[in-house]
C-alpha cells in the first residue's frame, strides 16, 4: 500500500495490518501528522494540531499492541487501539485548548476530558488534534471568522458543511480515521454527505455529552464520522452507552447483512419539497440499488415532519442564547462573535415562551407519530437525501432550484432537524456524487435506539454502492 | 342545635347526628338550601344551585344510610355521606353547567364529571352547586364581572379572596359544608385566610387534577375548602391519591395531636418584608399559642424565596396564555375576558422563552434548597402569614404599609406561589382577627407529600386556638 491508500484505508484495514506487524501505530500517526502538515493549510480542518501527544500516545499504543503476546505489558485495547482520529473543538480536552472555534473561548483549556474522550483513551485512541468547526457549533458552513474557513477536499472553493466541518474534511481528506462530532440539527450528517463520509447521529443521550460544550441540551447528541460505515460502527460501539443485551455496534461490521429482509419507507412530507436535480437524481440511483440488494421501500407519511423546522428552531434557538447568557458571554461580548452567531443569538432572546412550549408539544406528539408510521407501515426505517443540495461556494448564500431562488444554509438544515426534535438516531451514508464531482448523502432515520439496525442497512448500502473515488487533494 | 349552629357545624357533627338519627341528609340539604336562598343573594358565592340533583342525592344517601343495619340497601359511605358541598366553578360537572367564571363559557356543560366530583359521588356526597370564582381562576380577588363579585362573609364591602372566593365564601358562611377548590398561586389559601376557614393545596398531582380546566398545569393542584381542619383531612381522605401505605388523611383527625414534639422553621425571606401590622399582630399571637401547645420554632433560611415570584409568574403567565390560545379563546373573544384577565393573558404572550426556561431553572434549585433547608434545620414545616395583608375593599388597587403604597393584589399572591412553585403542600388555618373583624390566616407549608404532618400540626393549632366567632351575614 502506498502512503495514500494507507491514508485512506479504513479503520478496519489499518487493524489488520497491525495485528499482522505489517504497519505500527507509530508509523501511521507519522503518516498522519506529515499529511496534516501537508494538506492541513489547504482544509483548514485542525485548529490544534497535538502531534507530540499523538506520537506519545502511538508508543504506548505500539508498546502495548506489539509487547509479544502472553509477555508483561502486552494489551490488545480492541478495533481502534493505536488508530489516530481528531476531535471537533467543542469537545473537551483536559490541559488542551477547545475553542469551540470562538474567539471567546479562544484560550480555553479544560482541566478535564469529555466522557468521549475517556472512552477513547480506554481504547486506546491516538488523538491528532482538534478539528475546526463552525463557531460554537451554532451554524452549518463551518465558515470560522476566528479560525478560517474549513474547505471542502472535493473542491477548495466550497464549504465542507457544518459545524462538523472539520471533522468530516480531515476524516474525506486521509487526515485522521476518524472523528468525534457533535450534532443539534445535522452537524455530523450535514458535513458527512457534503465530504462523502459516513456519520451517525445516535439516539438523544445513548452517546454521552459530558463535557461537551452544549448548543441546544435538548437536541444535542455526540457521534462518530468515519470513511466506512464499519468505522462508524467501530466508533459508536465505543462510544454508546449500551443497556442491557443490546447488540455491541462494534460487531454490526460482522453482521451477516443478508440476513433478512429490510423494507424502508420514503416520507412523503419535507424531503422531496425541494431537491436539486443532481441530489435528486443521486437518490434514484440509490433506490435502484437498495432494490437490487433486495431491500424494499414504501412512501409513508408522517405529517407533523412539515412542523419540525420551526419547532426545532424555537427548542435550539433559545436554549443556545439561554446558555450563552447563564456564561455570561452573550450579550457582554456580543462584538467577539461572527455575524451570523450573533444575529441566531440575537433571534433566541426573542422566541416566546409560548411559542417555545407549542414546540414541545410538536415534538411530543412529533415523536409518536414518527414512530406509529414505522410500525403501521411494518418498515425498519426511513430514508432520504442526507441534504437536499450538494456543497455551497464558500460565499453562497440562496441557491436557485426550479423557479425560486432559496436561502442555502436553510435547505442544508432541513432534512436533519427531524432526527434531533425525535431525539432518534441517523445515518448519513455516502450516496454519490454529482456531475461536477460533489458527494452526496443518504440519510437513515428509525426508531429510538435502532442505531444496529440503521448501520446494518447502511452496510448493505454501501457494499451495493461502493466509492471508489479520492477527493483530489 | 338551632339552624345556624347546625349549618356551621362541621362535617364530623353532621355525620355524628346522621348515624344518631338526630339529623337526615334530607333535612340538611332542604337546611342549605334554604340558607343559600337567604344569603347566597348578598354574598354571591354561587352561580349554579343545584337543588334538585341535591335532593335526589340526600334522599339517596338518606335511604342507604337510614335503611336498617343488615337490611338490603342499607350502606354507610364514611364520613362524607350524606354532606352538602359545593365546587367551584372551573370543575367539570357531566350535565351541570361549568362556565369557570367566564362568560367565554356561560353555557358550556361538560359530557363527563372531573375526577375529583366521582370521588365525592362515591363518597356519597350530595352537591349543592357550583360556586363562583375569579375569571378563568386567573385572579385573586373574585370581583367577577360576568357573575358579580363574591363578597366577603365578614364584611360584604370586602373581597373573599381568590380565586375560590366563591367556595371560601360558602363556607364560611354556612352554604355548604365544604368546597373543592383549585390553587394555582394560593387561590385556596389566600381565600381561606381572608374568609377564616381551612383550606390544603397538596402536592401537585396527589389530588387528581382530570377534568378541571386548567390554568398552568405546571402549578394547578385542586383540595378542599372547610370549617375545621379535621374536615379537610375528610375531604383530602377521599381525594388523595394514596401510595403505598401512606397515612389516611381521613384518618388524621382521630390522631393523637400530641404525639410527637414539633419543631417549625420561620423562613427570613420574602414572608415578613411587607406584613400589615394586623397580620403581623396575629402571627406574633400564633408563634406564643405554638409555644404553649409544645411546638418550638426556630429561623430557617431559604435565600431562593425571593426569586419565586418572578419564576412562578413566568410559568404562570405563559402556560395560562398557551391553553387560552390553543383553545382557541384568546385572541378570539379578547373582547369577552374581563380586563384584568385580558391584560394578563396579553402578558402571558410576552414573556420571553429564556426567562421560561430560566424560572423553570429557579424552580428546580427552589425544590431542593426548600427540602435541603427542611432537612439542615430539623423542621418539620415552615410557617409565615397565609397572606400578608387582610381582605381587601372590593375596589382596592393599593394599599399602604408603613412608608410605601403597594399593589395589593400581588400581595395577596407573594406568600402563596412558593407552594405552587415546589409543588409542596400547604395548609391555610385561621389565624385569629383584626380590630375591625377580619379573619388572618397561618400557613403551614412542607416538604413533598408532608400532607398527613401539616394537618397534624394544623390541628394542634387550631385546639390551641378555637374560632369562636361567627360571620355577620
Amino acid at each position: 500500500m502506498n502512503d495514500t491508500d494507507l491514508a485512506l484505508a479504513s479503520i478496519e484495514e489499518i487493524g489488520r495490518l497491525f495485528r499482522k506487524h505489517k504497519l505500527s501505530p507509530v508509523e501511521v500517526t507519522e503518516l498522519m501528522l506529515a499529511r496534516i502538515e501537508l494538506v492541513n493549510p489547504k482544509l483548514n480542518a485542525y485548529i490544534t494540531v497535538t502531534a507530540e501527544l499523538a506520537l506519545a500516545q502511538a508508543k504506548k499504543a505500539e508498546s502495548e499492541l506489539f509487547a509479544p503476546h502472553g509477555r508483561k505489558g502486552h494489551r490488545d485495547r480492541g478495533p481502534l487501539h493505536g488508530i489516530p482520529v481528531s476531535l471537533k473543538d467543542n469537545i473537551y480536552t483536559a490541559g488542551i485548548r477547545t475553542t469551540a472555534g470562538s474567539k471567546i473561548l479562544k484560550d480555553f483549556i479544560p482541566k478535564e476530558d469529555a466522557a468521549v474522550v475517556g472512552q477513547l483513551r480506554e481504547a486506546g485512541a491516538v488523538l491528532l488534534g482538534k478539528a475546526n468547526m463552525h463557531e460554537f457549533a451554532y451554524g452549518v458552513t463551518s465558515n470560522n471568522p476566528h479560525y478560517g474557513p474549513v474547505r471542502n477536499p472535493w473542491d477548495l472553493a466550497r464549504i465542507p458543511g457544518g459545524s462538523s466541518g472539520g471533522s468530516a474534511a480531515a476524516v474525506a481528506a486521509g487526515l485522521c480515521y476518524g472523528s468525534i462530532g457533535t450534532d443539534t440539527g445535522g452537524s455530523i450528517r450535514i458535513p458527512a454527505s457534503l465530504c462523502g463520509v459516513a456519520g451517525l447521529k445516535p439516539t438523544w443521550g445513548r452517546i454521552s455529552c459530558k463535557g461537551i460544550l452544549p448548543l441546544s441540551p435538548a437536541l444535542d447528541c455526540a457521534g462518530p464520522l468515519a470513511r466506512t460505515v464499519g468505522d462508524v460502527a467501530t466508533l459508536t460501539g465505543i462510544l454508546y452507552l449500551r443497556v442491557g443485551r443490546e447488540p455491541n455496534m462494534a460487531k454490526v461490521s460482522a453482521l451477516r447483512t443478508n440476513a433478512r429482509k429490510f423494507c424502508l419507507g420514503i416520507p412523503r412530507q419535507l424531503f422531496f419539497d425541494a431537491l436539486s436535480n443532481e441530489v435528486r437524481s443521486a437518490f434514484d440511483s440509490a433506490l435502484r440499488e437498495l432494490s437490487r440488494a433486495g431491500i424494499t421501500t414504501k412512501e409513508i407519511s408522517v405529517p407533523l415532519l412539515d412542523e419540525t423546522e420551526d419547532a426545532g428552531n424555537h427548542i435550539a434557538w433559545t436554549e443556545a442564547t439561554l446558555y450563552h447568557q447563564q456564561q455570561g458571554y452573550f450579550p457582554a461580548h456580543a462584538a467577539e462573535y461572527g455575524d451570523d452567531v450573533r444575529s441566531r443569538l440575537e433571534m433566541g432572546n426573542k422566541v416566546l415562551a409560548v411559542d417555545y412550549l407549542r414546540a414541545l408539544e410538536i415534538q411530543r406528539q412529533f415523536i409518536q407519530q414518527l414512530h406509529l408510521a414505522l410500525a403501521e407501515a411494518d418498515v425498519d426505517a426511513i430514508i432520504f437525501p442526507s441534504t437536499a443540495i450538494e456543497a455551497l461556494r464558500l460565499d453562497q448564500e440562496t441557491i436557485r432550484l426550479g423557479a425560486h431562488e432559496h436561502p442555502a444554509r436553510a435547505l442544508l438544515l432541513r432534512h436533519n432537524r427531524p432526527a434531533n426534535l425525535a431525539g432518534v438516531p441517523a445515518v448519513s451514508v455516502p450516496c454519490g456524487f454529482t456531475h461536477s464531482g460533489l458527494p452526496t448523502g443518504l440519510q437513515i432515520m428509525g426508531g429510538v435506539s435502532s442505531e444496529a439496525l440503521l448501520l446494518r442497512i447502511a452496510k448493505i448500502f454501501e457494499r451495493s454502492h461502493p466509492q471508489h473515488r479520492r477527493p483530489p487533494v
